[in-house]
């Protein structure tokens, strides 16, 4: 092959690529999720990357069709999925007739979103949902289970987390019952943004369309109450005579009722009746997880009740609860900060250095070796000397030396890198020594 | 929602889309290839799906154009992955300084051929790839450990499979050193296809193109050549003097005697100097896995040594060996033929049935017994018989009744669902009950 062939190596901006000691990390962690989901009870679903068009795009606005990868094959218009939320719509609605309920279904699997490459977002990621769904109805114990597991996945990660919890109704309630009108959905859009532009540009936008001074006082306080859910929900449940509102306090008093039940850590959870997620597509109870210690990152897992999943596919109601993460994010956010623990730069746990003319005898080792542990040969034509040295720079926790000595007597040098001693073993006690300094 | 609104729910033809109980099988499967490469040492990497058309069209012919998802995104031309080869060449290639040697890595993933739909053949399918890199040079107990990797792999699977082992230098060398210059190739390729044509034709075809019937019968005794090793090496090492033919003679003994050093299953091996592997890409070492008591699935696993991985985005030298499962395909296979075992309707293990006013009792149940395996409870409002019916019907193990007298007693009535035995016993007895009996 000529220079002028060579093509300059290159990966498309906005796309993540782990080197393999941080894939290894990150698929450990993906294990953990997805074990949290399994022990609910959820089941897998896979869909596929590529959709029709037509599905993809059946509820969403045009705000996400420019970001959206979408082109033609033969005739055929197709996107490349922007979440797993649409695609799950469509399973339900296909398989509504044998689907058994409430489906528990969880997925992990990357989405593509076109949009401008920037720091800490990527055009593919890899989403952690799992989600519950009701035929015709479904109880508030599955909001509570979503968020107990959102509480069991971070402490599997052995991430710190908030999880911040309203119900919508609560917070859309109060406006309601305020009688703005047609004005609402400005005063909600107002109050959805004002972590981003602050409370004072809040008051004055709020004022700007003439929302009355008092009311902007009442409105700022409830989305500023925190913490206790009995205490703070027993005080809000005096401010409005609202259905909407009343409705929101009953089902969130529900919902923490079971997470009483379930036990779970009330230090995860607070009640934050600012959290809204969006102003449509969610209907009840809305969450918010963020770390408490890393409020900078944004919230790391979010989701929440709606009334109806496949509402553009189905004429049949599909009530529904789940929670989603955004696990490339998270995880670039935790490696960009070094919060990632024991990267290891391999996942070998043994590595066999032959001496001497005793490569065979090291391959008959690994054998014996891998059936318990990650185990390979040093088979590579280099010295003894550069391997040993290798080994210690590659963080291998231990090495087997077997010279033409070793063949012989069976019994081997087992070093521990990490203490720097040597042991003389027979096979059998090799593995013995390294599976209790594993444990 | 309108009814004219609603739109018919469908997905793309050429995607497998399985049903969570048959996904969960799938992954359970993957997870088991997984484990194997990472107790071999093996690091996962994850390339982005899409990649720029430059890259990944560099090295392949207008043949592989037709079927790649390629496309626009404002300036930038896009293609989806159709295999896992390219990227990892790409990654290589990129990283070639920082990696370390010999760089063992694995990657499950999908990749995308917009080839035309039929029965068997997928658009979007899984593949299990394993490669081992050098840098400048590779041992060819490289080579050894993918077709031991082969064999534990479907060991794990419990899949019963024939690897069939060849150096494509034996071949290529003994039709070079019947001295008919340019029409080796022709030759090459017509014995290429002889499982699809047939003997008869073949020896037609090649008679066609001027090989003489004597080189016809030699080539046709080569490639039907089978079974032990040591004595078909042997006895075909005398029948040509052609150096690259010695070369694959001498290769193949090497490896051979690497697998027996590692002990690997000699029944599940098998010299066959008919396979090929199409006529680029690998050098040395090729093999194709079948399985003995279903030969019509064909190829269940392939792969080989190739000189040079990176040719086209590096002036370097990485020559490697690999092995890649076409898992979708193969799933399907054991799918459509009833091959599967143990496809649970449900992977819970424990279900808890509030009888009567006890559903909070129950969510503090799920929180014990869910940490040590999958629980939940029938949480949704319908009868108790309907409950304990659908139990039935999705196939969970056992089941915990807990009525108003559980709750005060602490004493439950675990139900053995397969044995139709029931239990009265404490929660710490009913997990000690489950646990045993799933061992």
């Amino acid at each position: 092959m000529n220079k002028q062939n060579i093509i300059k190596p290159r990966k498309l901006s906005g796309f993540m690529e782990l080197e393999p000691k941080e894939q290894l990390i990150f698929d450990q962690m993906i294990d953990k999720v997805k074990k949290v989901y399994l022990r609910h009870g959820f089941m897998p679903l896979d869909t596929p990357v590529l959709e029709l068009s037509e599905i993809l795009l059946a509820k969403s606005g045009g705000e996400i069709d420019k970001e959206v990868y979408r082109f033609n094959k033969g005739d055929t218009d197709i996107c490349m999925r922007y979440d797993l939320t649409v695609p799950l719509a469509r399973f339900v609605a296909m398989h509504s007739e044998t689907l058994h309920y409430p489906f528990k279904r969880y997925q992990v699997g990357k989405v593509y979103r076109g949009e401008r490459a920037q720091k800490g977002r990527f055009r593919e990621f890899v989403q952690c949902d799992a989600d519950i769904i009701g035929n015709g109805e479904l109880s508030l114990v599955a909001d509570a289970e979503c968020l107990k597991m959102v509480d069991e996945v971070f402490e599997a990660l052995n991430l710190e987390i908030v999880n911040q919890i309203s119900n919508r109704n609560i917070l859309f309630g109060f406006i309601e019952g305020l009688g703005y009108g047609e004005i609402e959905k400005q005063i909600l859009t107002i109050l959805d943004k004002i972590n981003k532009i602050g409370k004072d540009n809040a008051r004055e936008e709020l004022a700007k369309i003439a929302v009355k001074e008092k009311d902007i006082d009442s409105l700022l306080k409830i989305i500023e109450k925190r913490g206790n859910f009995d205490k703070i929900l027993a005080e809000t449940e005096q401010l409005s005579q609202n259905e909407t509102f009343l409705k929101g306090i009953r089902e969130l008093k529900e919902v923490y009722s079971y997470l009483k039940a379930m036990q779970i850590n009330e230090e995860k959870i607070e009640l934050n009746l600012s959290i809204i997620r969006g102003q449509d597509y969610y209907t009840g109870t809305v969450f918010e997880a963020v770390m408490p210690n890393h409020r900078e990152f944004g919230t790391v897992c979010g989701g929440g009740r709606y009334d109806n999943l496949a509402s553009y596919f189905s004429e049949k109601n599909f009530p529904g609860v789940g929670l989603s993460i955004g696990f490339t994010r998270l995880f670039d956010l935790l490696l960009q900060n070094n919060m990632l623990e024991n990267v290891p730069q391999s996942n070998v746990v043994l590595q066999i250095i032959p001496l001497g003319n005793t490569l065979l005898e090291c391959l008959s080792l690994q054998e014996y070796f891998a059936k318990h542990l990650p185990c390979d040969v040093a088979y590579e034509n280099r010295s003894f000397k550069a391997k040993m040295k290798d080994a210690g720079k590659q963080e291998i926790p231990f090495v087997l030396i077997v010279g033409e000595n070793e063949v012989a007597s069976k019994i081997y040098a087992l070093k521990d890198m990490k203490n720097s001693e040597q042991f003389t073993l027979s096979k059998e006690d090799c593995l013995k020594k390294i599976v209790s300094n594993l444990d």
